[in-house]
């Protein structure tokens, strides 16, 4: 392999996602770390906690009771950053004052949601089987439909799924106001800022399209009119398919790889291998394919350091309000940015350097893309001692 | 004051150093915390460690021996995380290939080094003299004088300093190559990545100019082609000061402001009022006054939550080697990322939303702006109780 050299010296890697640079110093690993530790996880969670705002039949902060549900659960977020109704602000004026120029602000309204994974206070994705996480994919993509806009091409497909009935776990009113984008999230873990251990992502839906969904729509745009309407990461996909070096797990829809460009130490993105615009292109297969990869990365992930490993991880698509060419260009991915760098307690932190110059990384993407090839198989706290 | 609803809403704002926005949720600081409690900084640090590979006289790493130094001391980085000499990579060429569109590297070389800012173990930038920072501000200039390609419009500036003679600490040679950028940063306290107490900062230089530095430039150069030669933070600087909302502390050359794009909490930039390209851009006084801006910060930062305030600092300033265009855009000027947001133990996490989406924040950079404001004065360690 001609690039084997690229374990032993720094160097930069090109994402073309972001059109954007890192630096990869592979022997810094030898670093000794007497720095902060994190706290192990928490093991001794019960699987239902009176105090928790997020388990069924309890009262959450603002008074209302949750329902005693049985698998998902979605409630406007007690604590919203944006909101359907604020006093409207109008931007000042660019009558070319510097205050125009160099103080510009513009209001933002939108709703947040929160979406519990199950009603086990003591599960993650890691211990839920496929059929269950297929009932929060379920969830995401009855949301996203909610919310999407009539007039996107998106819409037909939309009206096509055959989505089991919802029950009760979906107490969601279509916005009066038609957003521009949805980010589905989750934060796991204290490390990476989480309050609760009760599974549960978020949903965040803005009058804007947020920086990195457009930075990404417009590299994706580029490469489909220089390549003549083919996706960079139907492209990537295949590619890193056909290498196999940093590909963790694949099935029929989906591949997980440690991007050629990844910046956190053990970040994986999971690709449609087909071209698919967003949640409503799945079909029941794809969604039960989509359940078996978040379940399998989430367990190799646990399986690592033998923790609940934390991370951020986000789902990526077409944006619910754009033009044709925004939507035919987007194509369904998922990040996962985790911490953790050499055991349950040692992370990397992407701290002075990182935020001043670039971001930078230690181990390179193929190390450890191979070391989750090898934890893979039974969620290390369910094997029988 | 018109922006006066800003306080209330939830809206973004506009980067223009950077070109990006960022969200801002002033209603979220309401939301209780329950969430990863930060360790409260130790204070019973001794003045010498005999196990610190910083303090004088003290074994390093890699088997050096400190010197037994009286003000800073600068080192080659036992674990660098670029080299100067490593095995030579050539890309693989462009050949229209998958490979060669989506997997693109390049080699990087430089040099990293250690800079301890004072012998003493348990000493800040918040505890040293104003008189004893300018050492700090002396060294960081007689190393970026030492890597300055020779071509550089900035030459004649470097031959000009009158900086007092080194002394020991600057066993600094002039590496042979020429590299294109030095990052100046300092990373503090364990939140921040830093693994020991002693107070130091960094400095990687490298081949590249790196995403942060290159992103700023381009805005920089951009405006001052349209402006007609003005620099984009001489204007902002004046702006604030005229504002006055946003200022943190100013003397005759700098400004310390939250500016109004501020993501971390109490986000601080300190800006050279007039149009300087580098470090050495400034004379003896102007040396003072940005010791005179640093000490004032610093003691702020600590005396706001009566606490070693972590932060990651860099220092933002032209290029080593670049284009005339990119030297005279160049507008020296300092950020400070600090992560706490309520207390001494509770931060702020830029995770979820925040990578997958936006920067966001809660509280307003006027209303951070006015709490360091009150926050002067003698620092709250040294007071007589
Ligand atoms: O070099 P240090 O202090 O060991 O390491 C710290 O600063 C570096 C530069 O910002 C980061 O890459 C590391 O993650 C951080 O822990
Ligand atoms: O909304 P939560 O879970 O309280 O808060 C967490 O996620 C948010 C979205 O990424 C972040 O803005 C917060 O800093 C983080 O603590």
């Amino acid at each position: 392999m001609p690039d084997a050299i690229l374990d032993d010296i720094s160097h930069r890697r090109y994402n073309p996602l972001r059109g954007s640079w890192i630096l990869v110093s592979p022997h810094r690993t030898k670093r000794p770390w007497q720095g902060q530790q994190e706290a192990a996880s928490q093991t001794t969670v019960p699987e239902y906690d009176q105090s928790c705002y997020l388990c069924p039949g309890n009262k959450r902060a603002q008074g209302d009771t949750n329902p005693d549900y049985k698998s998902t659960f979605v409630f406007v977020n007690d604590y919203s950053a944006v909101k359907e109704e604020q006093a409207e602000y109008h931007q000042t004026e660019d009558d070319g004052s510097l205050s125009a120029l160099l103080l510009k602000a513009e209001s933002v309204t939108g709703k947040c949601y929160v979406v519990t994974f199950s009603p086990k206070h003591n599960l993650t994705l890691a211990d839920l089987q496929p059929s269950e996480i297929v009932a929060v994919i379920d969830t995401w993509t009855r949301l996203y439909i909610a919310h999407l806009s009539p007039k996107s091409p998106l819409a037909q497909a939309a009206g096509a799924t055959t989505l089991p009935p919802s029950g009760h776990q979906h107490n969601v009113s279509r916005p009066n106001a038609q957003y521009r984008y949805m980010q589905i999230f989750e934060n796991k873990g204290a490390a990476m800022g989480c309050s609760n251990p009760h599974p549960h992502g978020q949903i965040w839906t803005t009058t804007g399209l947020p920086e990195e969904p457009a930075t990404e729509l417009e590299q994706l745009i580029k490469y489909r009119r220089e390549k003549g309407g083919v996706s960079l990461l139907e492209d990537y996909a295949k590619l890193e398919v056909d290498k196999e070096e940093r590909v963790v797990y694949k099935n029929k829809s989906f591949v997980a790889v440690c991007p050629w460009w990844a910046v956190w130490p053990f970040e994986v993105m999971i690709i449609a291998r087909q071209h698919k615009r967003a949640l409503v292109d799945f079909d029941d297969v794809e969604r039960k394919d989509l359940a078996d990869v978040f379940s399998d990365v989430t367990r190799r992930y646990d399986n690592l350091f033998e923790t609940q490993f934390p991370y951020s991880m986000g789902l990526h698509q077409a944006p619910l309000e754009g033009s044709n060419t925004e939507i035919e260009a987007s194509h369904f991915h998922i990040h996962f940015y985790p911490p953790l760098l050499r055991s349950a307690t040692v992370r990397k932190f992407l701290v002075g350097y990182e935020l001043m110059a670039e971001p930078q990384r230690d181990i390179t993407p193929e190390q450890a893309a191979a070391r989750l090839r090898n934890s893979g198989g039974e969620l290390y706290r369910n094997e029988i001692q």
